[in-house]
């Protein structure tokens, strides 16, 4: 019998950082299967007698509902913690522990994550968004010398959805350039490539996985066949070792992962961090 | 004169839980300039140890370093736990709970958020942003019948972002269509959303805000006047009222709050959410 229980995410914002810690916490628990709801922009006494009555209605259906909450407000808060429900404050315990470290009271204002917040970073993240679509898949390399970071590597090896996590969530502009058949033809990097080998970063994966993606999108092809995959991705990382280019295996890893990675290992500041 | 500290957010995976709930903990103390530093998969002892001594590096440098940390294996957590600074585990706090109000002990696995994790929900979330790439701005609408939500508004009101975002955190397949001055031309819904319409979810935006970004775009132009901002965002929210389509103002909002609330007044449920 798998025990199943309720969670709710509450915040006066958009809820994503309750959702996100949340989350984390709960993957803790797998033998539990949890339903979950989030209930955002909880920021008027009226709301939050609305989440309480969702809570406890979820409470009379089942087990003692758990609540993630990172209300401010003290009205609106009181009034979703007193749900007959498990209230975990995902603030409290770590701002009082920040006001002594620091010296000084903390402010108390709503919607400070996940807002527009610093204009100047927003903005950034927006450019960088805009500057990796213009930019996908080697769409044009016109403006690579603006880019942070280029990622390469054969098609379906992560490249475009890596590069929009990179500029969606860090602000970074990230640009990325297939390595395609005709482009192992040739010794050495591809040409548009040259001027711009301290921006490279490869994407490797395994031949099998690679298969598998490409037979998704064009079942049966020799674009999708194992031989064609062993030889590219082969080829692919024969060039990243003889060129000095590093590169990160994607075949196991998430976006967050590969993002992460590439951030970290090519030192690249996160200009739209806040 | 402005206080500055020094933040190290430490995880044995990508780092990005501490980061955010840190980032929001920190948004609460805005006289204060954080120096922040990220340290993700400390997942041995020696990254452990490397991971000390820079924090211990920062200390010998200025005030005490804050440390947010999302680590699990008691062995690095107490490596990273001894360095001179205040250390504050994000997890410690809410497992307990969790683990006296589920009534089973938690896995304490390394990885669990921000991997691939559940292989279905990933794939729906890598296959909604292929699709919101292949239907962003009205590219094609031959598969508007398999969008989860169809985002319209004038050009720059924010719909790309917001779709993909949509896309790779809560694997929704967001589509979009802009309304383009002939689309006022015609009465009612332009023709190609006429099947769609409970798919139909309305971007505003006030027109100066409108004008300002459209001259970044493309400086002085007809396109970003002010007197034709104003007749397309005119135009549009009444398409919106006479339509009964829901819409929502971007204009003081970030992507993430258009987003969430997009999803909350759509009701979609989030597909990708594991």
């Amino acid at each position: 019998m798998t025990i199943s229980r309720t969670v709710f995410f509450v915040s006066d914002g958009t809820g994503i950082t309750a959702e996100m810690l949340g989350r984390t916490l709960l993957s803790q628990f797998p033998g539990i299967a949890f339903g979950r709801f989030t209930l955002p922009f909880v920021d008027t006494p009226e709301k939050a007698r609305k989440a309480r009555a969702e809570i406890d209605r979820a409470a009379r259906e089942g087990a003692r509902p758990i609540v993630f909450s990172t209300l401010i407000e003290p009205a609106e808060k009181s009034v979703v913690a007193s749900s007959d429900a498990l209230f975990l404050d995902l603030f409290d315990r770590f701002i009082s522990p920040l006001e002594a470290e620091l010296g000084v009271e903390s402010s108390h204002m709503l919607g400070l994550s996940h807002g527009i917040g610093n204009h100047g970073a927003y903005q950034e993240r927006i450019n960088a968004v805009n500057f990796t679509l213009a930019h996908d898949d080697g769409a044009t390399t016109a403006n690579f010398d603006q880019a942070d970071v280029i990622l390469i590597g054969v098609s379906r090896s992560g490249k475009t959805p890596t590069c929009l996590y990179l500029a969606m969530q860090y602000g970074v502009k990230a640009a990325n350039y297939p390595l395609t058949p005709e482009d192992f033809g040739e010794p050495g990097l591809p040409k548009p490539l040259l001027p711009f080998r301290h921006k490279l970063f490869g994407l490797a994966i395994a031949p099998e996985r690679l298969s598998q993606i490409r037979n998704q999108r064009r079942p049966d092809s020799g674009y999708a066949s194992p031989e064609n995959c062993r030889y590219e991705t082969r080829r692919a990382e024969a060039l990243y070792r003889s060129e000095g280019i590093r590169f990160v295996d994607t075949t196991t890893k998430s976006v967050e992962e590969i993002a992460i990675t590439v951030l970290h290992e090519a030192g690249l500041s996160r200009p739209g961090y806040p």
